[in-house]
């Protein structure tokens, strides 16, 4: 099965790139609400599911117990961009377990963010850990390790209690085994393990709704996604599309970016989750597609609509500043919505 | 028509992602050699096509009137990464022809290499538009207006002699009518014609072998192609792709990377002009494509093999250099090639 084109990269009159992928919306009970393409193929989630791999942390009150701040809880769900409060709030993390980032697991790159880059550079600093994209989700595997009594020691690997114990909640919620044989490894070094597209959203629906989750889980995850509707600078950064998004948007929408063209989100009032992959693996035409389906699925208020539109069609300037195209949703992720009479 | 799968990248066991894309070989007559895809899709050359751009430059003499040196000719023809001697050297260019960094108008950007980037923060130095990728081609193109007795204030624009100028050379060499209808504007401002794939790939030919062209633009062809492969870090930079093959290949292959995942090369020994473009426009499948079109096309030594081989199917890393993964060719690219029985 070819996936359709659903995003189109436009330069003067033309179409110059084109990006095709997947897209599954299901309720709670796993109800398709919405395919397109293959929806059963399996995709990596990468990092598009670190607000599940949080669950176990505050579903079991070690959360609690570290006193994790709601500030501190949005960060074990981030891919952020290396900026000082980001680095600040994952050492604080890591200081409530008793713990520094030489117990990191993650490995240490230069800040995502171009300005935290050059920031870091211009001060003589070197990366740490703590710059680390994932340095959040890692300082929060710490603490879980800590909570359970086990040396944090290995934590990034399969057979870690930390690792077997996310696995777990990644299995229950989505439904899908996390099997030996479709486990890869990721960017920083814990298992990824591919899943079909449609299982993804179902475990999102499932986390936005509390539907079927145990009363702790419910809890926690209520918990996670009020902590990252409120910080949404703390899960991504400085102008990033996740954090725009939910600064819009607060807890009507939970998103979240993963690597190679992933993005999972809940949409609690309505009961969905919803997963996507980009088949080239490509950010821009991923974040346009969630902007595109939040567009179109959510009753927007004309602030929320004006500021989702811009995030569905973002324009392409050089470097003089001047206008040369769009990214933009291409006919077949237009045609799957069902008309709307309200707008 | 549905381009194929040139490119998979994998992780764990797994395709992760994957790239489709078109490619167009021929010969100076424009004899098809391979096609894959659709190749007369019609595509922005982008930065691809520098040196034919450079042509006329150094066919009209205006290069050797001004005393240009090799360094800075391969320069006209870069994508570069920012770095000091780059921006050095488009500096000197613009002495020569008796100006300065203030008649650029290509805009300014921070240096794309990531070591020049953080080293130009390092010194609280600010980007000027030396450092944009494409300073070297827009010094050239203030030298050929200056040549030409014409202000270059505005030469960016489609009006402008220069860019007059440059477009009849690049439909002589491709064949194919530059019209407005179907003109983008690149990043750096000046105009960009969409062109089909096959008839990129015989102006590539023909700047390879100078076949069909005059006396002097035959041999200014030859020029640009020993600068470029002489200085081969002056079109890119450190660790790039296209220095990296030339400094191995030397006159062999001239290749020239473009955005949005076009590539061009001339293979002079065999006649070949190549031109290949992703649909979804990522560099890292360009890249790989063109290094395995090099690698069954042309016959290596064993050193040329050996680092041939690693551009074809580069290992991807993780943060703490675990091996997570390949880009590789995918089975449609690999069954284009005749079997070779030397190998």
């Amino acid at each position: 099965m070819v996936n359709p084109f659903l995003i189109e990269v436009t330069r003067g009159s033309l179409i110059e790139s084109r990006h095709r992928g997947g897209v599954a919306i299901v309720d709670a009970d796993g109800t398709p609400v919405l395919s397109l393409g293959d929806v059963e193929r399996r995709v990596y989630p990468r990092s598009a599911v670190k607000a599940i791999q949080a669950l176990p942390l505050v579903e079991s009150g070690i959360a609690d117990r570290f006193g994790l701040s709601d500030v501190e809880i949005a960060l074990t769900c981030a891919s952020h961009s290396g900026e000082e409060k980001h680095a600040a709030t994952a050492a604080s993390i890591l200081a409530k377990a008793g713990r520094d980032a030489s117990c990191l697991e993650c490995g240490a790159h230069w800040p995502s963010g171009e300005a935290a880059n050059r920031a870091l550079a211009a001060t003589g600093g070197q990366p740490s850990a703590l710059h680390n994209n994932c340095s959040g989700k890692h300082s929060g595997f710490i603490c879980l390790s800590c909570g359970l009594d086990e040396d944090p020691k290995g934590y990034v690997t399969a057979q870690h209690l930390v690792q077997k114990t996310v696995r777990r909640v990644l299995e229950d919620l989505t439904g899908a085994p996390h099997t030996e044989a479709e486990r890869g490894t990721d960017g920083c070094s814990i298992p990824t393990y591919a899943i079909p597209l449609s299982a993804l959203a179902l475990g999102f629906a499932r986390f936005g709704t509390g539907d079927g989750l145990s009363g702790e889980r419910r809890i926690a995850a209520g918990r996670i996604r009020r902590a990252v509707a409120q910080h949404p600078f703390m899960v991504a950064g400085t102008d990033r599309f996740d954090t725009k998004l939910m600064e819009c948007l607060g807890e009507r929408a939970f998103v979240k970016s993963g690597a190679e063209g992933v993005y999972c989100a809940t949409l609690p009032e309505l009961g969905y989750g919803i997963a996507l992959k980009i088949d080239d693996g490509t950010p821009r035409a991923s974040a346009v597609v969630m902007a595109t389906l939040i567009q179109h699925l959510l009753s927007l208020s004309d602030v929320e609509r004006t500021q989702v539109e811009a995030l569905a069609r973002p324009v392409l300037k050089n470097w003089n500043g001047i206008e040369v195209g769009h990214v933009q949703p291409g006919a077949a992720l237009l045609r799957s919505f069902p008309k709307r009479y309200d707008s």
